[in-house]
């Protein structure tokens, strides 16, 4: 094996300057990083809840690592392949805060569940039934301690996964709780829209009626004799009325280590909870072309920036704008001409999850060097 | 290093059903993707032009060696990076379509042009000295016979990069055919907006207005005593057009292999050049929950499917339409209920080029079986 290649296998190495990173690269502002990371511990000790970071954002086990430093009872993520490769770094307790059902899937649960603390949601008897014959069948191969804790995923409103708030929740639970090798954890009641409704007034209407199914489908459980551990749920849009609520007992917020351009949309004018947290995360982008006076072309288009939730804006330089994303290409109006060949373009990712996903590794830059860098662990790891 | 674990670090291996693919999973009907390699090496030869197969849509070096076994005089690309892995995978005659700028792009490009033949674009007379200092630099380090072919980019009517044509192309043509260590390589004439016109009169007709700015800038490039030994462009969505105008000696469509739900619009009803090409990429996903009645939420969303040409198309089952996606959830309605837990899904991309760089592996599948699996060589090389 050759040795790496900065450019080609990695975009920098430590100590280089800014100017230096091989563009277009995934970047880490420190300084802002730290910032987000004490201002939510901040957050969930002033409001009594547990921070369970959510790794769906990062993928990193650097980042899951700082996140448990700075107080975070654990992390979350979607999908069994990224939990085991964050299980890998070093990661000892992980929700998965989704279904896992495909039989293979839950063969790679039983080994991430055998390695770390692991719990997982659910919301159909049928999934219930497979997770337990998967625990049992792995008892019977030796893993006798072995025991998976789950979680009923409730539709609290968002129309996604999840069984009904009350009655079906509860028969669920039940199922869960009389299931040989498997541990009732409590509900997942997680309001993926909410995040991303800008107005506050509305937001906050959505989420009472939120948070309101989750105390009911938590007073069904206890009243049915059934034990609710955790409430857990929420998000960087979202956390602060949940955890004021007194229901939840876990916020899974993780898109607030890094912000991107839609949370900016989100966040409170005012600063407050849902407000304060400083943009971390940047795509670095080197002017390719500049054709015609007003128009200049970087090197960063779809395969470095997710475009879902719109297209980046440009943090720097000032009085540029980011028109249109090809595959390779993002071309950018500079109606003042302040771009030349060359010059490198900071952009803020319109949706940071989808963006990281795109990357092989952070840059972590602080007072324009590059101070270290960290893989994505678990980029690609879609299963 | 631990052995690889289906599911983990493979979705699949030769031999298993499709069933047991782990999911989500880039997958490849090797019956369909051969078909359309012979019937683009079949246009190809009936239409008198080069194809130089677009690499940029698979980053496959299997794909890309498939494509010159198959008649192609070479393959293109988008980045340097991304030809430094091709060329480590095997192959010899890279296009670069696009201009390498940043000084350590510029030491890679001088690696890869010293292990196979590449050649690269430029449009503008900085980054044309910047490319004749870097060869003369490698020559005095010890790559003597080092020469770069370099092709000026010209904007027919696409509104990128591009020099404008005729006079400032010529003028261009004139630095690099002067410039010591560069060879004048011709022009580089690439009108991607017009694949995506999905009016064929209204597409014939930019495409016609290309043709024509491509021609005058070859003529006006020999009238000035300048080479051109190369007019390169197209694309799957028009490259019947350029290669039927008797201007372009290379088309360099990439799509054609996979195809896309997007190019599914653009392609000629009728049949004809741009029709007949089979869709040959999918992305399988499983049926994780089945909440209400008509809704199904599958395994496959935004960081498995690039979502920038619209949502994917449902090609199995019938009656299944994608409704929404987030970044590990694909919404699924489904009317008639055909759907269960755990049940596969077979999606059609909106876009086949972003799609593919989501994915570490083409899991390639024949009559029910996987037969083989082939790395996305060049994923994530964005340099």
């Amino acid at each position: 094996m050759t040795a790496p290649e900065p450019g080609f296998d990695i975009p920098a190495r430590p100590g280089d300057p800014v100017s230096a990173v091989a563009t277009p690269a995934l970047v880490i502002d420190l300084d802002a990083f730290e910032a987000n990371l004490a201002r939510m511990a901040d957050h969930a000790a002033r409001l009594g809840v547990r921070l369970r970071a959510h790794a769906k954002t990062h993928k990193s086990a650097d980042i899951a690592q700082a996140q448990v430093q700075s107080g975070a009872t654990g992390i979350c993520c979607q999908k069994v392949s990224e939990a085991l490769a964050l299980i890998r770094g070093g990661v000892r307790d992980v929700l998965i805060a989704n279904e896992v059902v495909a039989p293979r899937a839950i063969a790679l649960l039983m080994r991430a569940a055998s390695r770390a603390r692991v719990a997982v949601c659910a919301d159909h008897p049928a999934n219930v039934a497979a997770l337990s014959a998967a625990v049992m069948a792995a008892r019977a191969e030796g893993a006798e301690a072995l025991t998976l804790e789950v979680l009923v995923e409730v539709d609290t409103g968002a129309g996604r996964c999840g069984v009904a708030p009350g009655a079906e929740a509860v028969t669920l639970a039940q199922a869960i709780h009389d299931a040989p090798g498997l541990r009732l954890g409590g509900i997942q009641a997680y309001h993926g829209n909410a995040q991303h409704i800008y107005d506050p007034a509305e937001r906050a209407r959505v989420l009472d009626a939120s948070i309101r199914a989750a105390a009911a489908t938590r007073d069904a459980l206890l009243a049915a004799g059934l034990p609710c551990p955790r409430v857990t749920g929420a998000g960087t849009g979202s956390f602060a009325i949940e955890a004021a609520s007194g229901v939840y007992t876990e916020i899974q917020a993780g898109s607030y280590v890094f912000m991107d351009a839609d949370y900016a949309r989100v966040a409170d004018p005012e600063g407050g909870v849902t407000g304060g947290f400083e943009q971390a995360l940047f795509v670095l982008a080197t002017v390719m072309s500049t054709p015609v006076p007003g128009r200049a072309v970087c090197d960063a288009g779809l395969k470095a920036l997710a475009v879902d939730s719109g297209l980046p804006l440009v943090a720097a330089p000032a009085g540029v704008t980011y028109r249109g994303a090809s595959d390779e290409h993002g071309t950018l109006d500079d109606p003042d001409g302040v771009l030349a060949l060359g010059d490198q373009v900071r952009l803020i990712p319109g949706h940071c999850d989808p963006t990281c996903n795109l990357h092989d590794w952070y840059v972590c830059i602080r007072r324009g060097k590059v101070e270290a860098l960290w893989p994505v662990t678990a980029r690609g790891k879609l299963f």
